[in-house]
This record gives C-alpha cells, sequence and structure tokens, in this order.
C-alpha cells in the first residue's frame, strides 16, 4: 500500500517554472520522514474496504500540508536542520521556505479537490477545520515560549492542536474515502487523537531517555532550551518546593556543561519517578485509542493495524 | 452593494483564541484598502442577474486572500508599513505575520466552502489554481531582484501572476456565483487579465508621477530601490548605450541624496519621454479590457460599470 503512494509521490514533476519556488517542495517531500499521516489515512480506507488507488490525491494532499507546517516551523524555530538534512530555510532561506511553504498548502488543496465529487464538500470541511486548528496549535507553541507558567491541561490543547488533529484528519479522511458509516469514522477520528496524544508524549520521552543513533535527534534538547514539554511541566507539578527551587536554578545556570545540565535534570527527574510517570500517561492515551477502537463496528480482524501501531508506539524510539 | 459587503465583513468576530494568531487578520482586515477584488466579483454577479447576498462569503475569502499575500509580501520585503499603517510584522514580528498569513489563506478557503454546493468545485478550481500563480508571481518578483537583465516580457509575466490573475479570478467567481454563461465568465476573466496589468502599470507610474498626498505613498520608491518596474524596464530598454551608462552611473551613485537621485531619474526618463510610452502602454490595455467587454453577451447598459471602471482606471491617482 505504501510503495503504491511512495511511487505515486514521486511520480508527481516539481521541476518546473519558477524553479525557485518548486525545487523546495521536491526537496521537503523527498526527504521522506515516517510518512505516518498518509500511510494511516490509506490504512482507514482500506479498513472499511475502500481502494488505496481513489485515496492517492488525498494522501498527498496530506504530506503536502503536513510538510508545509513543517517548512514554516521552521522558519518560526530558525532550525537549520529537519530529518538530518538542512532545513529548506537553511538549504535556501527564509524567504524560500516562507513562499514554497505556502505553494504547497494551495497545492495541498489542489490535491484534495481530485477526491469524488460527492465527498469533496464533507473532506474539505474536516481538512479545512483541522488546518486552522494546525496553526492554533502552533501558536500556542509560541505563546507558551513567553509565558513562565503553562498548565498540562493548557499543554494538551496546544500538543491537541499541533499534532494530534492531522493524525486523526488523516485516519477520517481515509474512513470516508473508504465508505465508512460517519460514526465509525468519528471513531476512528478519536482514535486518532488519543494515538496522536501517546505519538507526541513519546517524542518528549524520547528526547531525554531515547537513544541518539536511534532517535535521530541530539537528546536533551527541551531540556537546553527549557521547553514546557510534558515531562518539564509534570515534574514541576509534582516537586516539592526546594525541587522546584533546583529545577530553577538548574535551568537558569548558564555556566553548567550542556551534557552536565542534562544529567543534572535526569538525575532530578529520576528522583520524581518521571520516566514511569511519562510511560504511565502515554499508556493511559494508548487505552484511550484501544477504546474507540473496540467501538468501531468493523470486524475485529480488520481493525488488527491499529491495534498493532498503538502497541509499536510503546516501543517507538523514533 | 460595498455596504452591504463591508457590514458583512465587520459582522465577522476574529475575538477568539488564540489572541495572537486571529487578532492581527481583524488588524489587516480593518485596515482597509480599496477591496477592489471584492467589489469586483459582487459587480460581475450583479451584471449577470446574481444576488449580492450569495457573494458574501467568496468575497470574504477574496479579501482574506489578499490580505494574506500582503502579509506574507511585507516579511519578504521587510515593509514597515503597509497602507499608512503598521504592517503586521511591524506591529507584532514576523512570526505572528506568517502564522496569522497561514491562517488566513486557510479561512479563505473556509469562507469559499460555504459557496453553493454545485458550484463549489467550478470556484474552488479557479481560486486555487490563481493561488498558486499568485506565489509563481512573487517568486519571479523574488528572483528578478538578483538578476542583472529581466525582459519586459518576463516582467508582464510577473506581474499577470502576481497582480492580474487574482482581479481575473474574483471577476470571474462573480460571474459563476451570477450563473453567467461560461464564455462569459472567461471573457470577463480575460478583461480583469488587462484591467489588471494596466493597474499595475498604473502603479508603475504613479510611483513616479504621483502625489504623494493622493498616492498615499512616497514618490520614487522604485528608482531608489532600483526595482525593475516598467519604467526602468522600457527606459533601458529604449536607451542608447551613452543613456544607459548615465542610468547605471545614477542607480549605482550612492553619494546621492534621494530625492537629487529621483529628480535625475526623472530628467532622464523625460528624454525617454516615459510618462508618455508609459500612458500608452496603459492605453494599450484598457483597450484590451473594452474589446473583452464587447464580446460578452449581456447587454450594454448592464456592463457600463465595468467601462465606466476602466476610464477611471486611466485617471486613477492611488
Amino acid at each position: 500500500m505504501n510503495t503504491l503512494f511512495e511511487e505515486y509521490l514521486k511520480g508527481i514533476s516539481w521541476e518546473k517554472e519558477p524553479l525557485n519556488l518548486y525545487r523546495p517542495v521536491a526537496y521537503a517531500l523527498e526527504s521522506g520522514g515516517k510518512r505516518l499521516r498518509s500511510s494511516l489515512l490509506l490504512m482507514a480506507s482500506d479498513v472499511f474496504g475502500g481502494m488505496p488507488k481513489t485515496c492517492l490525491d488525498a494522501a498527498t494532499a496530506i504530506e503536502l500540508f503536513h510538510n508545509f507546517t513543517l517548512l514554516h516551523d521552521d522558519i518560526l524555530d530558525d532550525s537549520p536542520t529537519r530529518r538530518g538534512k538542512p532545513s529548506v530555510k537553511a538549504k535556501w532561506n527564509a524567504g524560500t521556505a516562507l513562499l514554497s511553504g505556502d505553494a504547497m498548502l494551495i497545492k495541498a488543496y489542489q490535491y484534495l479537490h481530485k477526491v469524488p465529487e460527492e465527498k469533496l464538500s464533507d473532506i474539505l470541511g474536516i481538512f479545512s477545520k483541522t488546518a486552522l486548528e494546525v496553526c492554533e496549535g502552533q501558536q500556542y507553541d509560541l505563546d507558551f515560549e513567553d509565558r513562565s507558567v503553562v498548565t498540562l491541561e493548557e499543554y494538551y490543547t496546544m500538543i491537541r492542536l499541533k499534532t494530534a488533529v492531522l493524525i486523526a484528519c488523516s485516519l477520517k479522511i481515509g474512513a470516508c474515502l473508504g465508505n465508512a458509516h460517519v460514526s465509525d469514522a468519528n471513531m476512528l477520528y478519536d482514535y486518532g487523537i488519543a494515538l496522536g496524544m501517546a505519538f507526541q508524549l513519546q517524542d518528549d520521552y524520547l528526547d531525554l531517555y531515547g537513544d541518539f543513533e536511534t532517535f535521530g535527534k541530539p537528546i536533551g534538547m527541551d531540556i537546553l532550551s527549557r521547553k514546557k514539554s510534558f515531562l518539564n511541566l509534570r515534574a514541576y507539578e509534582m516537586a516539592s518546593p526546594e525541587v522546584k527551587q533546583q529545577l530553577d536554578d538548574l535551568f537558569a545556570n548558564k555556566a553548567l556543561a550542556p551534557d552536565e545540565k542534562i544529567n543534572q535534570a535526569r538525575t532530578i527527574y529520576s528522583a520524581l519517578h518521571m520516566e514511569e510517570v511519562c510511560q504511565n500517561e502515554i499508556q493511559r492515551f494508548m487505552d484511550q485509542a484501544l477504546k474507540c477502537l473496540s467501538q468501531i463496528h468493523e470486524n475485529a480482524k480488520s481493525l488488527q493495524p491499529f491495534k498493532d501501531l498503538v502497541v509499536s508506539m510503546n516501543h517507538r524510539q523514533k
């Protein structure tokens, strides 16, 4: 199924004028990534008996949209790399990342427009709603950087919008293209939200407890940038006033070597059992995801890939 | 007709979370501008007997899209002002202009989605095609800055994409909503292209020959930034090798006071009769526009507003 989609994606030519607008699009799409969202869309259609072929344009739209958000995020975060390669912003410049990103968002709508006409309005509705929510999530993320206090509830709202809704939207569009009953499509959407939350928390977890080689990103970046991730926010919630002060001092200490800072954070988090706390929270979202699946009216066998995905999430190291 | 639309636009509340995402949208829309594109959309529908009420959402989409391009253009051009007020980039920051711009593009699609369902696919098609062309035009504009030679033909391609197609698209969507015959809608589109070209050339003209008070922008900015505008490109085409050298020397001269540089450019352009050359070219596009109108099957009276628009373009001072 994925091979078919990869072939389809590869078959789209971006070698057209103006080259400075379209070459970065090709570069971003070639850089790959997990293709998680498009795979979920194809899987969702398949589960309800849809044909992969009818999903290729919508899956392309989702990949284009996801990569549009990455191009613009890399401008906002001033990120030099993406997926181990120079970001579009770094390889070209911020202006190119801005404009090529805009073009990708519009191309996403063009590919979405190719879905069967009787489904266009529904699919357009869920897509635009989701796209706007992703912008809202990104804005909350930026807002949180400037705030001293962010609650875990606010953090959950942010990651739901920034990460989970697009995963859920991909599943719902796939279900719609597979002619699922609307209540099943909605249940798969809810499954996607829970899966997306677990996915983001696992990302937060791997930032500190992952392995550089397999995770593919430097470890402890959230500590060094004092990012208000799950680990940070929950640690502050659980810490005594003394330990809070220790964390404040640690994060404010600019003299400390990066490795030492990360090690000291790990020690404080260990005393608070943060590894276990985080894994329990991921498990809670995975249980939610499985519960959603159990309420879908398809036969149990065909939902197996979605169950497997929940289990594999637990073992995800990258 | 315009009052109805202004009221509709004013009635949309942007006072929602996250405020940093939506307040810049309200600010950009409140700043007004000529509302040229939305007015054309409403006029086009009216000419073919459509109801203004059925056009309000599509007109809103066009205004949102146009303002999205302005927010992102102001990032690319590092512009501190827009319509005599601080640009979103200057009032907030580049990140806000980027993300609020993205949200405006998505909101444009949401408003477009509200058109009568039987027309959704056609209108979506013309809108996305146009939106992508506007990005292409913007990219060409950026590319031209880094090139030493740009032909007038290339410049025309650029301004057609950057400016004319959105004007033409607004007219075509209006015609479609007014149930125009497809050949009439296409002819009105062609009228819009010619009108848009004349509009842009008049902008180039007013940059040097306009009046600061009425034009609302400082005069001679294209000279100071050595912008490859119609005046610049055509002057180089017409100049003798000696005069070309004079222009090169003038543009390269960094010691000259801005006013003096503008005056000397004006003197060289005068000797080349650039005022007249530019006005003749504007007239050529206006004649094209009128010719398109003459091929529309509506009765002559109802097309009068479009004829008046061509005439008023000739007297436009801002």
